[in-house]
C-alpha cells in the first residue's frame, strides 16, 4: 500500500481511495451531519447548483458558506456545530474549498472517503481495510497549501498504519508531530476567515467523536452524493 | 516581506523575487560551476535546445542528464563535483527538474536566483536585502513534492529570518526542522535516481561552502542565462 498526500486538489495523483480533508470545516460538518443521522449530504461545487438541487429535493436543508459568510436564502451555515440535531434527511452543502475538492476527487479515484479528525481511527481503518493505494487530499485554501488540513492529513497517514510513505506523506507527518495539539496544528493556520471561528476550531480538533466514515455515492447532476 | 514556498514549480504564485531550489543536483551544480569560475551557465528544459546552442556558442561546456544517467555526446554530466574546475567560460545545463524549474521561473517573477545548501547564507542574505515578497520554488521530482528540495527550501526560510511566512513556508521549516542533519533531510528523499549518488549527496549538504549568489540575467532563445 503506498500513501500519499496531496497538499491541494490540483496536486492530486489517480489513486484506487481519495480521502478527501477539509478540517476547517466542510469535511468535519460531512462527518458530524451523517453522524447526527442525516441520511445523505450532497455535496455542491457552486452555490447555484446548491439552490438548483436543493429545488428538486424533498425538505433538504440549504447549508453552506462562501468566503466564511452566510449565504442569502440558506437555512445553516458550514459549522459542524449546527449540525449535531438533524433538521432532515437531506443536506444540500456547497462551501469554498471542501465541497469542490469533494468533487473534483470523484473524477479521478475509485473509492472516495471523507475524513476528519472527528472520524480519525474510522476512516484510516475502513481506508486501510481495503489495501490499496491511498491518496489524502487536502482541500487546503483557495486551491493553496493549508496546515489545518496538512494537520489533519499527517495525522491520518499515521492512523493508517502500514505502507510506504511517499515524501509527501512522511512531511505531511513531520508536520502533524510538530504540533503539541490538533488545535495547535488547526490553529496554526492563517487562514484569515478563521477570525471567528473559534469555537469550530475546538470543535474540529476533537478526536474520535464519531465513528462514521462518509464515502461518495455517485453523481447526482453536478453534486456528489455523500452518504454511509 | 512576504516569505512562501512551493513544493512543486506548478504551485508557484507570481512573487518579486524567486529562489530556485533542485539541491540534488542542478542548482547545487550551477552554484559550484560558477563558484569555481565558469562566467555563465545556460539552462535549457531540453535535450534538443542545449545540444542546439552548445554549438552556437563558441567553446561551451555541454552539460547534464535525463532520469539520472549520462546523455550521449555530452562533454559532462550533472554532478556539483565535475564542476570544480572550470573546462570553460560557458556551460550549457540541462536537467530533469532543475533548468526547467528556473526556465519556468523567469516567467513569473522578476529576480530569480539559484539556492542550494552550498550558497546558503549568501543567496538568502542576497534575497532579504532587497526587501521584497520572495517564493522559493523547489524543482520537485517529476512534478512532485520532494524532501530534499523541501529540506532546503525550509533552511533558505530560516536564512530569510524576518518576514510574515505563508503556512507552506512554515511547513518546510518545520520539516527541515525535524532532520538531525542536512545530509539526512537529503537522503530522506525517496527519488529512486538517488541511487549511486552518495558522493553527490554528501557534496549537495555541505552548507556555506560557496559564497556566490547566481541570478537570472535573460533568455537566450530558449535557454536561461545565468551568472553573477
Amino acid at each position: 500500500m503506498l500513501i500519499d498526500v496531496a497538499f491541494t486538489p490540483a496536486e492530486t495523483a489517480r489513486a484506487p481511495i481519495a480521502i478527501v480533508v477539509d478540517v476547517l470545516r466542510a469535511t468535519s460538518t460531512i462527518v458530524q451531519a451523517l453522524d447526527a443521522g442525516y441520511r445523505r449530504v450532497f455535496c455542491c461545487a457552486e452555490v447555484e447548483e446548491a439552490r438548483a438541487l436543493h429545488e428538486d429535493l424533498n425538505r433538504a436543508v440549504l447549508a453552506g458558506e462562501r468566503r466564511g459568510q452566510a449565504i442569502p436564502g440558506f437555512d445553516l451555515g458550514n459549522s459542524p456545530r449546527e449540525f449535531v440535531r438533524p433538521l432532515g434527511e437531506q443536506v444540500v452543502l456547497t462551501t469554498t474549498n471542501g465541497t469542490r475538492a469533494v468533487v473534483s476527487a470523484a473524477a479521478a479515484s475509485d473509492t472516495i472517503l471523507i475524513g476528519s479528525l472527528l472520524n480519525l481511527d474510522a476512516v484510516a481503518s475502513a481506508a486501510a481495510e481495503l489495501a490499496e493505494d491511498v491518496t489524502v487530499i487536502c482541500a487546503g485554501v483557495d486551491g493553496v497549501f493549508s496546515f489545518d488540513d496538512t494537520y489533519c492529513a499527517g495525522r491520518i497517514v499515521e492512523a493508517l498504519g502500514k505502507g510506504r510513505r511517499t515524501d509527501a506523506a512522511e512531511a505531511a507527518v513531520r508536520v502533524a508531530g510538530s504540533f503539541p495539539t490538533a488545535e495547535d496544528g488547526l490553529r496554526a493556520a492563517q487562514n484569515p476567515r478563521q477570525e471567528g471561528l473559534d469555537e469550530d476550531i475546538a470543535w474540529c480538533a476533537q478526536e474520535n467523536v464519531c465513528a462514521v466514515v462518509p464515502r461518495f455515492l455517485g453523481m447526482r447532476g453536478p453534486a456528489a452524493e455523500v452518504g454511509l
